[in-house]
């Protein structure tokens, strides 16, 4: 899929999916990665802190040594579930590591920005919110350019942390697998293998008050 | 400004802004509004989960009595800060609660999605990541609408929890000042004000490892 510059903001957020299987196999170039991560770069954050950074990672190995935890903490899940969503979860893909030839994993420092914090001091949480918002900018740029988004979080963080030499302090709060698709499934994976259909937006939206609508 | 499809997601990225004093006081209208809540609601979420509501406030004794609890809060940061810097912030605007005419309370339900959320095992927190996603696509949406929107964190949680009539075991993680623009500033406040200057790019992204470059 070529990018483009046509699509609408609502076009790129129905057209967003987490990609597990549809990755070409070939690696996104250098340039439109940058411009993907330039975009993340420009999300919001508590106090101008700007309290991501971004570990691209391509190394065959270190690929396949993530994919192989992650494939331990498949089984782990799978053990703890009742037998019928045990035969639920079967067919269902959570990871394209190694398909997609680049990980990017995000990660977090909360000591960004120094002591005061403009915004932070009430809610300190809102450091931490900001990395996040950065991902969803990442996922959208990434959808227009016709590169696939994966997020992966069936992993131990500290596993992760030390696979990547993060220091104390910083969090990696995400694998990303990122990688050029052909096209992007209309119905998300979850939906379609039966794991959890979507909630109507009008049970999500309460007017003047909180109201318990399940 | 009125909305446009021609608006790609990296000129949306680009214009949006955290907003504070430039709403125009009209509300935004409903069908503009639930427009916006549907592309949140369309953000990904772990396991489907969806653990996201939106509670729209508008009544004025509402967002009166909330913007005088930001007050007080933004008292108590001033108070704490060095001098220099209470300087720096003394002009800085942190809310247009009433201006705007409409706030919304992002809230987050962990319960949601049952005891066997597919992906949140090992990482809890991506509960939480996932409301935080749907925050980033309202605020593109908004943006592309001409819509300002100004995440306000000078509060403290359970205030807002009581003022909104939020059940125990859901907490609101933001309250969105939202409602129409004539224009978006081009410098956020806090680099146009010299709270804080932006990082680089190149900074932020790591080839490989994760390497220290401050």
């Amino acid at each position: 899929m070529a990018p483009s510059e046509c699509l609408s903001v609502y076009d790129v957020i129905r057209l967003r999916r987490d990609v597990r299987a549809e990755f070409t196999g070939e690696a996104v170039d250098d340039t439109t990665l940058l411009r993907i991560l330039d975009a993340a770069h420009r999300a919001p954050s508590v106090g101008n802190s700007m309290p991501w950074d971004f570990v691209v990672l391509r190394d065959p190995r270190t690929l396949r040594t993530f994919a192989d935890h992650v494939a331990e903490k498949r089984r782990e899940f799978h053990e703890a579930l009742p037998a019928d969503r045990a035969r639920t979860f079967d067919p269902i893909k959570i990871e394209g590591i190694v398909e997609s030839g680049t990980g990017i994993v995000v990660t977090h420092d909360q000591t960004r920005g120094g002591t005061h914090v403009l915004g932070r001091a009430t809610v300190p949480e809102t450091g931490i919110y900001s990395t996040i918002l950065a991902i969803q900018n990442l996922w959208l740029a990434a959808t227009a350019e016709g590169v696939g988004v994966g997020w992966v979080s069936f992993y131990d963080t500290p596993f992760l942390a030390e696979l990547i030499g993060v220091p104390a302090g910083v969090r990696p709060v995400a694998w990303l697998c990122v990688g050029p698709v052909d096209e992007f499934q209309r119905i998300p994976d979850l939906e379609r293998f039966g794991w959890r259909d979507r909630r109507p937006l009008d049970a999500a939206v309460h007017w003047g008050r909180y109201t318990d609508r399940g």
